[in-house]
């Protein structure tokens, strides 16, 4: 079921720019900005990753929400290097335990990513004259990363205000993380309830070839836990002919 | 006169990234860094600026520096529009007075600019393990851009610390923008005691398709009345064939 394209807001509701990876945490953030009444545009960066399968699943659920306003940026986070996900000479853990994710930085941290990708997200923002920004990070059931923390979702709200024309002209600007305190469970039933549909979602970090997930990854291990969790099956598992 | 090659820092010396535009204020703050002993790496942006001969500048202020770890990363910003210096349909402010020049928002301002270029510079700094970025900015003789104002900096310095490995390991990392409160005389008076080649800098907004400066846009008003004031010619302006 999608969400009605009123949900989505007309032209007059408030603009947000979402932050849409391809992934589950972005897929169910955008659903819900659009079920709160915002006019969402959709920005997903070409940063270099391994998983550029994600891109595809990203435009996937751009349109499955109703939301043309959708950029796909080229921005090479590979020449600076330092990640797994952007240097395949890094491998990607695998078949960590839960008690191991999540603790101390893994080497798929991407070095300030979310802090780059904001940023494009508030110069998307200030030609939209858009009011919010809409990131899916999480910081219970995650890798690790410490720009996924609800500290650092503040002090990038803060920058923003002073960054930019709307904050200098005393307009509202904010940075919605709706994920920020939710188990994966929650984010997923909170999905489910929205209308999200999963199998567009792809949240590997090292698929196969043909995009299929690794099984391996912490965001794979994560995610089945959260289906598992659920108790329902991952559409996306289902759906490899 | 060039700073002595050991001015930049021995490989033992703190690192730091320098977000290097072509411009004279970049030009400075490096030589300033330099000076303070820190192993500069630099970063350029070609984000699709009308005055992409600032590029070609960075590039050969980078080599007069001795900077050899100098990345020009593109960065379409104009895919987003919404400023003079993107979007060649919007005009370059012209012959405006010193009073009119840093009062209010003008339509040369890039959304986000700074944001997205110091969010860069500190995914490159967490993988050369630096502890500072180095960004030329200025509120005195300026444009009037929000992400130019000390406030912007001191936010941004704190976000850096909560976005990053280096942050969360205790490690240092700041902003440092040695020409926030300086005049445009000042800037140049530093620069010249520091040995930078202001021939080898560009400033202008809209330059002629050689590169050689407009002489109207308020950038170019600035670095003239800068040079006025200490009572040189600008040598850039001597240097043409």
């Amino acid at each position: 079921m999608k969400p009605e394209p009123g949900k989505l807001g007309p032209p007059t509701a408030p603009a947000a720019i979402v932050l849409l990876s391809g992934g589950l945490d972005s897929a169910t953030a955008a659903a819900w900005a659009g079920s709160k009444g915002f006019r969402l545009s959709a920005l997903s960066i070409d940063y270099g990753q391994r998983h550029r399968v994600e891109l595809d699943r990203a435009r996937a659920t751009a349109a499955a929400l109703g939301i043309s306003d959708h950029l796909v940026l080229p921005v090479d986070l590979a020449a600076f290097g330092g990640s797994a996900l952007v240097d395949d000479a890094i491998p990607v853990p695998k078949e960590r335990s839960s008690d191991e994710i999540g603790r101390g930085i893994p080497t798929t941290y991407v070095p300030a990513r979310n802090t780059v990708f904001l940023g494009l997200a508030l110069a998307m923002a200030e030609t939209r004259a858009a009011e919010a920004l809409v990131i899916g990070v999480n910081a219970v059931d995650y890798s690790g990363y410490p720009d996924c923390r609800p500290e650092f979702v503040e002090a990038f709200a803060r920058l923003a205000r002073l960054a930019t024309r709307a904050g200098v002209e005393g307009r509202p600007l904010d940075v919605l993380a709706p994920l920020a305190t939710l188990s994966k469970a929650e984010i997923i039933a909170l999905g489910l309830s929205l209308g999200v549909d999963y199998a567009l979602t792809s949240s590997c970090y090292d698929p196969a070839p043909d995009g299929f997930p690794c099984g391996g990854c912490d965001s794979c291990r994560l995610r089945a836990a959260g289906f598992a969790a659920v108790g329902i099956p991952d559409p996306l598992l289902s759906a490899r002919p």
